[in-house]
């Protein structure tokens, strides 16, 4: 189990896996010759492989296939290389100064599909949909374990975005603590006593400079402070704080924008690593206004250099307004 | 010139440069295959390029060979694409719910040696004397102009920690405001009326678990909650608030570690891609105590995921205190 550390100058925490020490030569870098040569490797999340993953927490399957065999269209299971645990209870150590809290959560991996080489950008509008609404069903089933504070749903797509496995794959981690990653929203409604994201949708519809596209439900903006070229929001139109409301309907439209966006994006930016984030509501915690659950996409055209991160400021040398330019025209025209 | 904008979800600020949108195969990740070709490609930090680089703002030449001529040792030249330039007067504008600052600043680039293919590890510990004492001149340089709020200093090696040219360089970055990242020094001043690193070199000494090295002036530990594996910080011994107090004999010591501990590190995690990031106390603002410059060296084995950089919250495979085994013994052994 992972010792989750406080980073007493960056006022936050660091999750160290201590019970694995990984060799230079085994880091994903390290690897990348192996790493892209494709199919030809053994892939664990491959169908029929099943037997090499810890045994599945639930599948999408048509008939009567068995847990833990071929026949599944999607496959959730636990990261065998979690720093997390759903072990005991969470306590927290302190030694001189420092402190620290046991590892006491989740991280599970969603295989989106059984076929190798094929990602969110080639799924059809079924998959795609399944694949959301399996996010939505773990996301509300961990939220049921009290001991977890925050649900963060994530996909790494290549190794510039931090994949070490290129079989299409999200996770989904349940945190015994909230990050304070998306803390200027509550911190928003404390002074304005409004809703920071349902403000930003309203301002953005009015100047529609960074306005890339408007479903049913959902609005696509390329941000105001965008800390990535051509980094996207998918932001629900009305007020929800908590992604795992999503309703039928709203799945159907999400889906269709993920089909939509990821094309438009892969094509535009010559097939790029990406990450897509949630930033949701803290859960089993007293209720904080302010929330209102979007997803962040963040193709990475740059790596991260150190400045970024030691300072939190990051350098963006494509203004949004052109990001979603590109992307607006684009969307259009997408089947 | 570049808008400084406010990320209002993060609490932080993005600077993006508006004057300049890269095309997504004008980006370092997409180019790699030339930039890693070495020598063989046109290089502007090459001795004899010097009409392809900017007019230099200094260098240390032997004899009398004039400026942006051939004859130099280390060479100061501003960054061709910084988002920042000392013109005019800051000033704040305002859209809506949204702020941002103009790009009033300086972005400089020390190029470290004339000779293309080497860095760091392979210089003499005159060189490196050389170059410290530069960064540190720089810093103080750029500490005249109160316009700048806080100096950032650091290095990109390779690719994967985000440098654009190969050829061994450093950067100094005067930025108009002070960037949160290292926040949590004067709220533990706040606290506790001591300060933060003063008190991590007394817990390491007495602890000795983290420590990998010390010398007359200087202690290297892998920090308590270190993001990134075999992350390691040099820290001044005595209190000290600006790196660019250095005196000639912690120069030379430091110049000492850095050589040593560069070649231990190349060694040990076979050449990886790192940066080092300076952390020092604002400039042209009133006093605030709690301020203590050390230095982050951070090697990059992982690619940052996306969720490290929504959360805030990284994930670090080896335990700080293993790395410090490793780095603690080759630090005894090397020349």
């Amino acid at each position: 189990m992972a010792e989750i550390r406080r980073d007493l100058v960056k006022n936050n925490w660091v999750a160290i896996a201590e019970d694995m020490a990984l060799k230079p030569h085994e880091f994903p870098i390290n690897k990348r010759g192996i790493e892209t040569t494709g199919i030809h490797i053994f892939c664990p999340f491959c169908e029929g492989n099943e037997s090499s993953t810890p045994p599945e927490i639930m599948a999408c399957r048509e008939g009567t296939s068995q847990p833990d065999t071929p026949g599944w269209s999607v496959r959730v299971i636990p990261n065998k290389f979690s720093a997390f645990h759903l072990e005991g209870v969470l306590e927290k150590t302190h030694s001189g100064i420092y402190s620290n809290y046991n590892g006491v959560g989740r991280q599970e991996v969603i295989i989106e599909t059984p076929q190798h080489g094929i990602d969110l950008h080639d799924y059809d509008q079924e998959r795609i949909t399944m694949v959301i609404r399996v996010l939505r069903d773990r996301y509300n089933d961990l939220s049921q374990d009290e001991r977890i504070k925050y649900i963060q749903v994530y996909k790494n797509r290549g190794i510039f975005a931090g994949a070490s496995l290129e079989h299409s794959h999200s996770q989904v981690m349940g945190l015994p603590f909230v990050p304070r990653g998306n803390s200027g929203v509550a911190e928003y409604y404390k002074k304005n006593g409004k809703c920071l994201l349902c403000d930003i949708i309203a301002q953005e519809k009015q100047s529609g400079v960074r306005l890339v596209y408007e479903s049913d439900h959902f609005l696509l903006i390329c941000p105001y402070a965008s800390r990535f070229s051509y980094e996207t929001w998918v932001i629900p139109k009305q007020h929800c704080e908590h992604f795992g409301a999503l309703n039928e309907a709203e799945i159907t439209d999400l889906a269709m924008i993920c089909r939509k966006y990821t094309r438009v994006m892969i094509e535009s930016l010559q097939n790029p690593a990406y990450n897509f984030v949630l930033n949701t509501a803290p859960v089993n915690l007293p209720y904080q206004p302010g929330y209102h659950w979007y997803m962040e996409v963040t193709p990475r055209l740059l790596v991260t250099a150190g400045v970024d991160i030691a300072t939190g400021m990051f350098m963006n040398p494509v203004a949004p307004e052109l990001a979603a330019n590109l992307f607006r025209e684009r969307m259009l025209k997408i089947n």
